[in-house]
């Protein structure tokens, strides 16, 4: 608990006394004040986190967690298990989609390993060995439809993990943006379990398709949800507890990264409905983390705006997106990324003679 | 007049009937059925546009065209006329909006007067005159309150003098998918009273800021609109006739280049109101170009929607943006060019070794 405690410590109230002077530096360029719109306010947003009056965004990294979960006993997901190993090593070969649009906007991707039912055999390949953490905290979640899905420990060690697994890449390597991203069949329904107990919302007025279930499969997964809450009746003002009662290893790592990020002000990216499940929670753990993050879109998934709403976030994109694996976040980060260099780049009314408003 | 007539007859109906079988290889990629949504889209109409299975999205231009406009005499816009040519220097030297933002994407800017109130003197620093080309049709439009903006052979000469750019470089430099960009003080003004003609809406519904005037000076705006609207008596179902009586030789210029990509089958990315004004003088010369366009985004100019409406288009990106030049174009190419990569370098479940849908 003393590495997330300390953490939390090192989270700034950002105080916004910088954005009148960037608005100030945006409107002296050759351009309409204003005219840029939503690429202004993220390029303040930039600036106002990490406190530079010329940020750069060299260093992007997409941190993709995988995990299993225990829940899938209950038959919520339309996806078979296997598939979060399987696509474990997709994401190592280069061959899913999280690889190509963070290729696409230049971003590094960091697999980790937070919770996968069975050990990633890396193989020796270089690129492979660089892109791959091991930070299983066990193998697969309990089913939360029968008790808790995981120990109060293996909830803060999976938090702490995702701040280990930043700040190690933060020290190595380098972050000027990160964006989260999520693997895990079943976490869907877990997600939908958190944002429900934290948010208050119904569980059927944000629990959604995830993978493809049909009706019928929907209905079922709603009972689970409202099952397993009763089991477990986590308490909505405690994220750790909600996060050991009915969440998941991948997400608690990603909720560590939010935390991490925050802590070292570096622009946080979220990505869609799981990642935003792990948001709240450290929304939940600490809501100075919110001015750090920005929400990169809207999913399909039902529960994802309700989970913007209650943080007060507003989505960048709207592309009827439900992929995840931080597929979201990449296209977001190429936003922001554009965003900067508009205030970085673009020459001034008097450097290139042009005439202001008359 | 042979050079538009031989561009439209070159324009053929898309049929849609590849859609399919991408839609089928986009469902054997290691990623639940649609869930990269908009991407899955925009990539279904670039193979459908250019009759390509595996499309290639290397070599993307944007023309941003400038000209002047004899309305401004009537004190429409709140920057000066000067303006316009300052900017098209500012574009030549690399410090505009536009650059920095095609840069971000890897596109070329080809900056071209169509019609600025000056002669532009490029300097023979190279990568200047590359980006320049000269197809002034006159110094700047007649005052349209007083009649009409141009003669109707102007008009046919500025749309064919945007079908020869795209031609040029589409033939010495190779072009796979193009923005439009504009640059023109008081082409809002002309821009609306375009889109009140052609698509039937009412002036005070579809006149907004342009630049940024205050309430006075739109009032004014909507004014001097309706009165060029009286004076002239634009016949709404000859786009040509609208062009010459009440447009701009960029937007002249700008539904050339929209025919000419459209017979070529080349993706063409609508920017903002300037560019959607041209593209409703190209639908109303061509429906079929409809198919062959994308909307970038959707401009903070009233008007934008409804011309996006009257065409049939959905815009990509909703960023509170109305700079022109292209700007929403540029990062409406960098959304494509993703959704066509996920098409072509994602695993297949079967080559990823990835169970399917239970």
């Amino acid at each position: 608990m003393r590495k997330l405690d300390e953490t939390i410590s090192r989270i700034d109230q950002i105080d916004f006394s910088m954005a009148e002077k960037t608005q100030k530096r945006l409107d002296f360029l050759t351009k309409p004040q204003g005219s840029l719109g939503k690429l202004e306010d993220l390029a303040k947003q930039v600036v106002e986190i990490t406190k530079k009056d010329n940020p750069s965004l060299k260093n992007k990294v997409i941190f993709t967690m995988a995990a299993d979960h225990g829940i899938t006993e209950e038959g919520v997901s339309a996806f078979p298990k296997e598939v979060t190993p399987q696509m474990v090593y997709n994401f190592l070969n280069g061959g899913a989609g999280i690889n190509v649009l963070a290729n696409h906007v230049g971003a590094r991707v960091v697999v980790v390993d937070m919770g996968v039912a069975e050990e990633i055999k890396v193989t020796s390949h270089k690129s492979q060995v660089k892109s791959f953490k091991n930070k299983k905290i066990n193998f697969g979640t309990k089913n939360f439809a029968k008790g808790a899905a995981m120990a109060r420990d293996e909830a803060i060690r999976s938090i702490e993990a995702g701040i280990e697994v930043f700040e190690e890449e933060f020290a190595n390597n380098g972050i000027d943006i990160v964006g989260t991203g999520d693997m895990g069949i079943g976490n869907t329904t877990a997600s939908s379990a958190i944002v429900s107990v934290i948010t208050g919302a119904k569980v059927e007025d944000i629990t959604g398709r995830g993978t493809g279930i049909d009706d019928k499969g929907l209905s079922h997964k709603i009972e689970i949800i409202k099952k397993g809450l009763l089991v477990n009746k986590p308490d909505s003002k405690d994220g750790i507890d909600v996060l050991s009662k009915v969440g998941g290893f991948e997400i608690g790592g990603l909720a560590g990264v939010i935390l991490a990020a925050a802590s070292k002000r570096v622009p946080v990216v979220i990505d869609g409905f799981i990642s935003g499940a792990a948001a709240l929670v450290a929304f939940s753990i600490e809501p100075k983390t919110k001015d750090y993050m920005i929400a990169s879109h809207c999913s399909v998934e039902r529960g994802h705006k309700v989970t913007l709403d209650f943080i007060g976030l507003t989505p960048v994109l709207d592309f009827n997106l439900r992929l995840g694996e931080g597929t979201g976040a990449a296209l977001g980060i190429g936003i922001i990324d554009a965003s900067v260099k508009i205030l970085t780049q673009m020459a001034t009314f008097e450097h290139a003679g042009v005439s202001e408003k008359k």
